[in-house]
């Protein structure tokens, strides 16, 4: 059904700042960009096997879900990201046990196809879906 | 420094619910159990090389740091566990970049010696750093 995690999301007003935390912890920065159709910032670092996604919104308005969550709870932990083999397939057999956010993937950060299950059907947990 | 995470760990009022949630996703249990000390019931699962702890109090009250988490921000991410082979020696090396919670190592869940990052210093995210 699925891989295990592929990263875990975190996010900052400060990306720059929020990166030296874990670059201290051994993490080497492998990509950071701007996803425009979701209007963040990102960078990815990865320490062997595992990844932790920065994220920090380009603008700060009420349509900007990062901004909204910085609104609300402040930095921190935003999401995980679970990777699944076929994530057309994982809609069609999860729809009746979670909510996701859109039904549709969109391509993500590397070029991934993602999509959301709604916190409200996984214990006040953002859990990403990734097929990459 | 360190060899990347070694679990995400998630905050519940109802263990046995949100580890549905999980072995959905394809993780499955590999430790259950209480943490007297920290006053927490624990349930671990595995996805191949990807690890979720998840928590829940077992008394509600003041001095339960989790059981204050779920007052204040309801059930979610609570922490990321990155393993360090030699906790100690991270400690004082990282005492001036950091801000412990204690700087004294406990054992943990699995019987492993874990310290926390206090996430003031840590851009919001609480980080367990853990040593086998």
């Amino acid at each position: 059904m699925s891989t295990g995690i592929h990263h875990v999301g975190i996010a900052t007003k400060n990306l720059e700042k929020t990166s030296k935390i874990y670059e201290t912890l051994g993490f080497d920065i492998t990509w950071s960009g701007v996803l425009e159709d979701r209007d963040i910032k990102v960078i990815f670092l990865r320490n062997g096997d595992s990844m932790i996604e920065l994220i920090q919104p380009v603008h700060y308005n009420e349509v900007n879900p990062v901004a909204r969550f910085l609104t609300k709870r402040g930095e921190g932990l935003h999401h995980i990201a679970i990777l699944v083999p076929n994530i057309w397939e994982f809609i069609q057999k999860m729809k009746s046990n979670y909510t996701f956010i859109d039904e549709t993937p969109r391509r993500g950060a590397l070029n991934y196809l993602t999509v959301f299950i709604h916190p409200r059907s996984a214990n006040g947990v953002l859990i990403e879906l990734i097929q990459p």
